[in-house]
């Protein structure tokens, strides 16, 4: 059981009903979720033996929050406790035409407040495989922007392959602020989830031909970007194309060795729960690489397991390899019986 | 903050969850609405200073219904409080080819045995900017069809703008009784709501030639209906296209100044609720009038605000003035965080 | 009103709320089905005397299962009690591209233990005019596949129609199982609901020409199954195209005196619960027989039924006969008001 | 299987969830109910033959009303249908201190519009062991309260028992009006539920020396009312102690050939629901006659089944026979495992 | 309608349901509550004309929250709109021995945050008969007590009677900040909700003798304060038993020209939701003042309104005068029908 | 962090919810639990690293519960899976007079046809402290009798502290049955649950003296197990009063060093759950114990477990060692804030 490691924050959502506007709600449905955190249940659903590093407050929330990753089998023995408050959006759910609405309540959260001596990634990394982060996590304070040049650098030292997803957030930092950050980042990086508006907007990449393909336009980025950062070896993204907020139709792009692989389009409707449709498709992506999986066998199995979680309430991708490969073989909405 | 006045009755729906027939339901859904309710709480909810005249009985569901209107803003101090019981229908949803099912249980109700002289228009008109009521309003009671004129000359009289949104309902009177009843009233009429059927079977407009467009047979009645009612400045109306209980098309008309405008087609996916759309494209079309909106504009705005409405849960269209432009530029489906 | 007789397993059914996993879920949605039972169930609302032929644990979930027949007025005189279990079964709902998946949990039900001499065919026969059992009893034991056959002879004797669905289950036994325990049935059928697989794996008829038109195909399939069995008076089966989970087309074909009968093909979307769909059908074409409808009207009829089954929870098909004529005037999902 | 027959209204009951007001409710629970009802469905599930008299609108709620009466075993070949509505209300449920508060709307209901000559009691008593009806019938219009003595004392012709409880509702009509009509019923009544205010207010009894004990009482009231009506055979009654909406002490009273039988005193805590309770206890009385036990067994029976409906929501006692005799003999809150 | 002015915080309060931990709710109930606006409401559910001054984050829960205060008819002209978060708090709900927990996370709230200038008390007064506020605003920020004392002052000047609830809360100062912060804004009270625990550890009061009665104790405490600040003509306080989290004693005090008043004492069992049972009785206190009662009908009326508000969820008294007095007579938990 | 082993079957139960009964339950709650698992849930969230020894079906029940199991921190490494199916039982809940009543349906479950050869008990306490199993595991099959002491012995052997719980079981087994197989257990026994009923009826020690207290009676049955059994070292039971379903009184007892140790009685109402309220007594027994504390420390801090276990719903004890000693400390049911 290969051991991974993943950094970040773990977010209490809050969601409404479908049909009811956080305006008048008298309910809301939680859950925990974080893009590292759900990229880390995913691969620990699929069998790795996956350790959270993060922080919570030293209340039932922060209970709770770890409650949840260990129902998915990651370890928690990373997770610090202390600080003000966990994390929070509010989340109103879309339907048709109308869009989800998030309503964030995520400042002074434990982990944004960390110290940059509260880790010791020797020891984290001791003995694992793969580490794994996003951009959420430098731009929530400057010493988790410092700690995760930290980590990066340590996991190179042990050997482990690193995956990085831009992640970019518009609500959390400026465009300027996300690219002086994670450039100096992207150097220590083996596995990078970016896409085209990454590519323009935070590595300067000038913009493609008009007249182009979508599959060339990538290739074109993907080309580009592997010349600045020649470590990088691995590409991934997907393209979503949003009919409504109830039907999308998603495609999966992999890079590597200078070719492009892309799935088949995914028709997703209706959508249960989009949250964590990026860290499925991330995480299916890393399992495609550490497992061994040809380029096209890989963007397939993330695509799908990606499409998978779209069905389902929560932030987590539950489904496991099995679940996913048969997926892939006979998904079409067939009872089995 | 402009004065609105509206006036009508108030009615309890109790409504099936989905995939539940009211035979087999062991639990309702409570909505409180009305036409003229739902205009009302819709134009509340845009800023105006609206004034709901009515009559509720004197019990917990007439207090009910009141707290509805609070919460939404609207005013009730013309509420009347008496009679015998509120008027009720029992909704089987409908999904997919299944149509939605009324049981109307709305006779004797408070406001339909309300006499002649309880309400007093004049000093209720103090200070309105405009009054609107409906088709339905005239066809509870001989009295109230004779309340109804009343309330338009004296709107007439205070210098209100009118408006009047026929709403046909062939379970309450027949087209004849309609015919009779209306025509006196729109004489007395700025803005009306009115459709193709409405012309040819209460106004006596004849059948447009068969070869027209869609686009040209709305022009051609409401060319006719001007002529006959030069008052009346204003006529707007739906196309709606019943794909499914599920699925609709709904595209919004407005005539002005001998010309007409028409929005966007907004494709409805999933309905969640559509009790209400006609109410809050009404809304939405006072309100671009009130607010000086071109006719473009204005009709893209009340169509997009029914669009909204149909994701939703209960009669009352509950979105701002902002969400709803907000919606007109970018919605899409996507989710904004 | 008319007398049927129907025999098989009354099954308790625990399925999964919408987008929920089992593997998480923390509350169940009851239902009771089983073929013949729904087959009952929708006769009985029909407003046939309806009765059931069945064995139930002596315990609550027995009695549950036959307070559910009892709401639809089907008769359980004849449904006896005792043995070890309720045959059950866990549905975790598809939504999607996502199917649904079957748990089985059915094993040493009271009716698989059931003895040879439990039941009375004759006294329940008596003033019966139609009996109805499916493939699923016989593969349930040997003394099940024994009293299929006395069944269907006795009814035979009594003067009673005999109808047949084939239902064959993959989970229950192999097709040469399926096949040496059916063929000796048909002899004793009067109408057959079975399709193209049911031809070739079951029943051994050659596989149509490639090239045929699914229409001529399955007209193949149903003229030589009735020249094996003269007796089988009507065949019938429905062509289901899976879109997803959640959107299925559905067209259902009726083959009487040499012709083939086709209905319109319905557009199901979205799919509330599919489980007993099927059996909708059969009921349909049941009545469509019983009530001497044409053989258009039946597949037009039955079709529609299985249709409106779609659209609501559980398995039972509770509408009446007068909603599904008027879906089949009126069908598009336009509110009745 | 000893056939009954029961005459009366059934009523829609729509109930707040425990905690909320019917003010702010938004949501209800539906049951189907009236003191006829509720005593039928309870001897239907003690195993007699249960035929309910009555009339309901041919709508969805009607039929709903219906399916509730099957699904306990009634036959309902003698409801009628037709008319406005169904009679209905509300029941804000209470907790504590605070009191549940109905909320009616049961004017013009189908069953109060009966014409005289809509039922054919000859036919419907052909083969029955009793009639049941309460002072409700009568109250609801005069035609109901012709119809009650006509089908009093046809069922006496026919060689019946019959029951009549008394149920006087200050809403439905005053004393006076209760008295008139009353009185002339109970010639021809067998079993009689009534307690002190009916013997004090509808028929006139003296009232009893203060100073006596409350067994004395009411055996002081029965003997009164026996002397008047020598053919009553059987009274009884319960004393309700309310400490708390959620915590009642019931204790019920029989009197039989002129000596008073007491059961224990139930502390009933906490009620679920206790709508029907005194129509359980009735059942229960009935069943106790019918079956021969002796008058302890019967009040210790009938005022066990009292309270065990008092845990269940709904206004029926669904419990069988065996189960109110297990709870006589061991009921006690243990787990039985 | 006399004009009544609250200023506070108004809190968004998350809630278990009965029986689950924070730690493993995948749902929480919402509530909008606070001490100054729960007194409001309940006023205004009274009758008075009733604004509140507050401020709340201009997202969606901020507009929830005005949502919540409207639709109980108060008026929210006075709430500012800004900052970063509306205060919340998460109550595990106790029931029996357990207790409920708060974890609260209402740090960085907009009223917090409020400046000096922000509020203009001299216009919000104009009219203006009564201003209350509690110990819980001065708590909130070093600008928020300025402000609090600002406020009592200008009420005075313009000739408002005031109305101050101690409700000290230990997490959010100590004693000896709150005493310093309270201590001169007493001199501008003339209604004070303060118990022993206050007198004591807040004002400074010499602990009353042990061997003296609960009431006598009460009547010392409350001469010393009057003593300490003789422009403070009422005094109120309620006695709690904690038999549990589900059972409560309680029983009320009014102290008034010297002499103090009692209520009887109420058995809260079982308990709803017991947050907000202290601002149902200061409201009470302050109706039965501004009404004219008695005192001894003063301290009924407060006491049953708190202990009404016991049996249902939600911060708020939704109680009207009518209902309350009706309770004052008759409370006993019999149906009324 | 101790590691402590269970052994025994998990099983799901499907609760109705409080009020309904399974008869008519459209809905039912899932929990999973089982006595072993109960306690080593709890152990687990104590604190220590639980193992369990288990089989589960493979499929998605069997992945439910050790996702339970996991989400409480129990490693599930041990957990074979396997076999035919999960053991099942149905709960209908009690309240009030009404017993709650179990519906089992456990017969062929996985651990049930378990091999002898499947477990290797020498690895599975490597390193362990603690081995804990109950008497319902040999009631399962002989091969788990033969297992159960094979498992204690091999206990001894790696020289863990062993703990039996008897929880006799009369729907698994005779009297006679349970005593023949656990009387060899005894003999590697440190710990033992067990009480006067287990004295009598499964080790045959003479009745006590009638005229002996509980306490004296306790001590005297402790004493004789004592002489037959030495090596038991402590020996511990509850005495339940159940006053009802929702109320019971709960005394806890230790007996060791020739001594009896009891805790104070808890009156637990409303109990929102029972089920594993002995598992949770257990376990804190054996926290008591492996933690250091003293005899009386012990029985308060277990019957405290057991009675916060009442308050919650499921069989697992989710509290804290923490909030146990907090509850020991100041539970009161006073709100925390």
């Amino acid at each position: 059981m290969k051991k991974v490691v993943t950094f970040g924050e773990i977010l209490l959502r809050l969601s409404t009903n479908v049909g009811e506007r956080l305006l008048q709600a008298d309910q809301l449905q939680l859950h925990y979720g974080g893009a590292e955190a759900n990229v880390g249940i995913s691969l620990s659903n699929f069998g790795y033996d996956v350790n959270m590093v993060s922080k919570l407050p030293a209340n039932a929330l922060g209970d709770a929050a770890l409650r949840h990753l260990q129902s998915n089998g990651v370890k928690v023995d990373h997770v610090l406790r202390g600080g003000e408050r966990i994390g929070t959006y509010y989340l109103e759910s879309g339907i048709g035409e109308r869009s989800a609405v998030v309503t964030y309540d995520r400042k002074h959260s434990s982990i944004a407040d960390i110290k940059e001596d509260e880790i010791d990634f020797d020891s984290i990394f001791e003995g694992a495989t793969l580490f794994h982060v996003t951009g959420i996590t430098p731009a929530l304070s400057p010493v988790l922007s410092e700690l995760t040049l930290v980590a990066l650098k340590k996991a190179k030292e042990h050997g482990l392959m690193t995956s990085f997803d831009m992640n970019y957030r518009a609500k959390l930092w400026s465009q300027k602020e996300a690219a002086d950050a994670i450039k100096p980042l992207l150097d220590y990086v083996d596995i990078c989830s970016c896409g085209e508006l990454d590519a323009v907007h935070l590595l300067g990449i000038p913009e493609a031909d008009d007249r182009l393909q979508e599959e060339e336009k990538l290739a074109y980025y993907y080309e580009h970007i592997q010349a600045l950062y020649p470590n990088i070896q691995f590409m991934a993204s997907t393209n979503r194309e949003v009919l409504s907020s109830t039907a999308n139709r998603l495609r999966g792009n992999l890079y590597v060795d200078g070719a492009l692989y892309r799935s088949k389009v995914h028709h997703i409707e209706p959508i249960v729960d989009r949250v964590g449709g990026g860290d499925a498709f991330a995480a299916g992506i890393l399992h495609g690489i550490l497992d061994g999986m040809s380029p096209n066998e890989t963007i397939t199995y993330a695509t799908a397991a990606s499409a998978l979680k779209h069905t389902i309430h929560g932030d987590s991708n539950i489904f496991s390899k099995e679940e996913i490969h048969e997926f892939v073989e006979n998904g079409s909405g067939k009872i089995k019986r």
